[in-house]
């Protein structure tokens, strides 16, 4: 199974143009197709990551792996969340090492959430 | 698979008193431990949430489900924690009735992630 990029479609920001009838969140999910994800990385969207406080969000999860959100996130930070999940992709736990973390990742990340214990594990 | 509650045990609150050595967030795992889980929710704790600005943190999650954190839990929230574990314990896709969850749930929720697709799903 790919890495899967989970992103909120309904995410709101303050700053929003207040005329535009489109989410934030599904200008964020254009702008990430419209870059294109790496070939190990599925872009999924969902209807409510349940961070609306701080949309827009987004997700990467992976069986064996730690999930991450992160928060905050807009349109133009498309390219550094491709980065961020394809360097996700190629981790055996989902732990990218800090320096290769785009800031946005560094500095937004809302929560992260242990893999399920394999069988060997327990 | 039992239902896992990971606890951060290194979470810091605004509130903690400055003079404890002992982390809010390990205070919160003992009351949790002392009210007891459901048999069907495994207490885990973990050293960091990546949720640092919203702690305490908590997260439930099980395969085939929808995983939660929590934030600003206290060590006095340990029984509405559990409760919560519990209703999410016994759903089929971790989407506990909205009046059925804990108000602190309800309130205080950081994200969600989505489950993986079963094979039947995809």
């Amino acid at each position: 199974m790919p890495t899967i990029l989970s992103v909120c479609i309904t995410c709101k920001r303050d700053d929003a143009d207040p005329a535009d009838d489109t989410r934030p969140g599904t200008h964020l999910l254009r702008a990430l197709h419209d870059h294109g994800a790496s070939d190990d990385v599925e872009i999924r969207e969902v209807s409510c990551l349940s961070a609306c406080s701080n949309g827009c969000a987004v997700a990467l999860s992976e069986p064996g792996k730690w999930s991450y959100v992160y928060g905050r996130m807009t349109a133009e930070d498309a390219p550094d969340i491709l980065a961020g999940a394809a360097a996700y992709a190629v981790t055996d736990n989902g732990l990218v090492p800090w320096r290769d973390r785009p800031v946005i990742f560094r500095k937004q990340s809302l929560a992260r959430i242990p893999p399920f214990p394999t069988s060997e594990q327990e």
